[in-house]
């Protein structure tokens, strides 16, 4: 198959509007755009076993969770993939649609390319209706820290527990919540794909503020012995959860599934219980 | 180096501003935006001995081309960076800084990542402030064909001729030309860079016509024979030029670096000099 022949795959699954153009045409949005891209290798992204159809998601999601981190409604979504073997390419369009439509967001386009190895790069524009994209340097000392979710999820799948599998290879972008959270009044946010501990870290850094957690108010995994699941929590990666800062007196205006886990400082020091809170997480190395 | 100290390299070059958070910030555009997003790798897009600086040039290039090629005044480009070596990141960034200020397009951020080969994404935002863009399938039966510039520039370059090599390495997208284009009328338009035979017939079989073409119409090198120059205008490939369908009697404001080359037909069938065009140029296979 060449290129021309390929994309008989991909257009009835995106509609062949789409595949007719050099670019997708979309109308225009309100307030402000956020825009993110995001690169995913099969060796390093994706874990042995996840299918097909979950790096399509996977890929989606990365950057529809970018785009929630400033809470943004994700609106048009771009996939350019790097191909190994063309008869992997139904499922991962498959996939990348079924999380657009999940999240209500449209796969507008892409590109497609013979590659040595599985690389898919995903390009997506948000909407900020008002104008107000949360930003990761607004943290203020006295403001109160929050999570979504529950952390260690992905780390637990990814060292072999069936029960959180899922949770590893089709993560579900806080959409909803990034958007409310932002409505709340949230002066910083960024998600936490890194790792939690690696991403407290950037948030205070950008603010130029430190910070004081609570351990125990992290929610972490309730069938893990609690050091280890804190730890899990902390240090896993790949949970698709959003951190942000709030001023004190707005958290009633919260999710209900986030949590306050401690409380920005002046000093610019990482403490979680006390001690200093190591920068560890998933960073590339070359 | 991670991750993180590879952001001190591309930083500085593009502003701290857009390094601080998980997405660029962009005021909203007037009309009608397009987005296009292209993926290109060492092995099959970067001939040997182009530089890492002209490798960033190209890979935006390539994406203010498919902008331009809708008419579109491109404005936004991101760029994700699958790198194999780390000090090849400096100079393509700056590439690709130097392609954007030529275009006054701003490169607003990107991704980075380590990869076994050199992979480059970039993705454009373009604006059509009057909401028209124009598409391949708007040609119709009596419009005359153009194209911009001169043929065979970028084939010559990859054949060895020195002459041409910066046409083959630092290509220049035709954005005022496809701003002009479109205000002149134009019914289709596309971009030639997988080569001008296959580009007409991709833009015929779009818009359901065909056409007529006349070879020493089309513009092409003086200083190689003219039969294999109008070869390697035909299916070098490779030239960031635009091919467009205009109404009869609107050719009068186009730009004066395009020329006619045909007419449209009813017919769907692709003739040069009366005799079948064939569809060959440049395509991936698998």
């Amino acid at each position: 198959m060449d290129d021309r022949e390929l994309l008989s795959v991909i257009c009835p699954v995106l509609g062949e509007e789409v595949c007719n153009d050099d670019c997708a045409i979309l109308p225009q949005l309100k307030g402000i755009m956020v825009v993110s891209t995001d690169m995913l290798h099969e060796t390093t992204d994706f874990p042995v076993g996840m299918t097909d159809w979950q790096i399509g998601w996977m890929a989606m999601a990365v950057t529809i969770s970018d785009l929630s981190s400033m809470g943004a409604d994700p609106r048009y979504l771009t996939l350019a993939i790097g191909l190994d073997r063309e008869d992997r390419l139904g499922d991962i369009v498959q996939g990348a649609q079924a999380c657009c439509q999940k999240y209500n967001v449209r796969y507008v386009g892409g590109d497609l390319d013979a590659h040595t190895e599985l690389t898919l790069v995903s390009t997506g524009i948000g909407e900020v209706d008002d104008g107000k994209p949360v930003r990761r340097s607004g943290a203020n000392p006295g403001d109160l820290i929050g999570v979504t979710g529950i952390h260690g999820r992905a780390i637990a799948g990814l060292q072999g527990d069936r029960k959180y599998w899922k949770d590893l290879c089709e993560p579900e972008p806080r959409v909803r919540e990034g958007i409310a959270i932002r409505l709340a009044g949230a002066t910083s946010m960024m998600d936490i794909s890194d790792g939690l501990a690696i991403s407290i870290h950037d948030l205070m850094k950008s603010s130029g503020t430190g910070c004081e957690i609570t351990g125990s108010a992290i929610p972490s995994l309730a069938d893990y012995p609690p050091e280890e699941a804190l730890k899990m929590a902390l240090f896993g990666g790949g949970d698709f959860e959003l951190l942000f800062t709030i001023p004190s007196g707005k958290e009633g205006n919260l999710p209900t599934s986030s949590a306050i886990i401690g409380g920005v400082t002046e000093k610019q020091e990482i403490l979680i219980d006390g001690s200093l809170l190591q920068a560890e997480g998933y960073q590339h190395h070359w």
